[in-house]
């Protein structure tokens, strides 16, 4: 476990480790939010999704690290989990890109990768948790 | 239609007419954003959720009146609609809390309600529909 490393309550540990959909909150350069609906994957301690250089949430990214997620159980949407975090590094996707490959997989959806150049990697180092259940918050964990 | 009345894209229009589940995000006051999983009434021009005063979001609406919500269709969850909007107000429910009972019948979830007091109606004016097919965008709206 590295420095700044806080654990996901266990109750919703399943919901980072399924290929669900995460909603994330980014902030504009001018301030205001926005939200998408992404894949993502997670390795006990990061959060990564695949991006392209040339959107809207690349440059809220650069202009705002702090982005927030929220990821619901699609068999029960009154059990979801807030993640609030940093973008921690945003690296370039390799030439075949290898990366948005491994989650296209995970999602079960391999299609041909027109835009591999354009892909990065983008890192997010959350700091804290919050587990809801029927409406109600059964834990918050914070780094 | 009142003036900046905007158009929901046609093909998106029934994320907002059924009862799903709304990722609300909001910029708490340190500028950092905020996600969470709402509940939500759609009038054909307002989004309308119910909320309590004692709540973090309650005082991020109050510090930043601008948020953005992203609604995925269940059966299809590459197929969202993004909306960015403006809290227009917020205003006390009445003492039965009429529109939180209102919004539990809409999600067939009729319970006693203990915090009417606390109960407020939040009303966003959307200005921004962003309609999304299969990862890729297909209408953007603006007003």
């Amino acid at each position: 476990m590295d420095a700044g490393h806080v654990n996901v309550p266990e109750s919703h540990r399943d919901l980072l480790e399924r290929p669900l959909f995460a909603h994330l909150a980014t902030v504009r350069p001018d301030g205001g939010p926005q939200s998408s609906v992404m894949w993502f994957v997670w390795d006990g301690a990061r959060i990564r999704m695949t991006h392209t250089k040339s959107r809207q949430k690349f440059r809220n990214f650069a202009a705002e690290p702090r982005v927030a997620l929220s990821i619901a159980d699609p068999e029960d949407q009154y059990r979801f989990l807030e993640i609030r975090g940093v973008v921690e590094k945003i690296e370039d996707d390799d030439a075949e890109a290898s990366f948005y490959k491994s989650l296209q997989h995970r999602y079960g959806m391999d299609y041909p990768i027109r835009d591999a150049a354009e892909r990065v990697v983008v890192t997010i180092r959350p700091h804290t948790f919050v587990a809801v259940v029927g409406g109600g918050i059964t834990a918050r964990v914070a780094g």
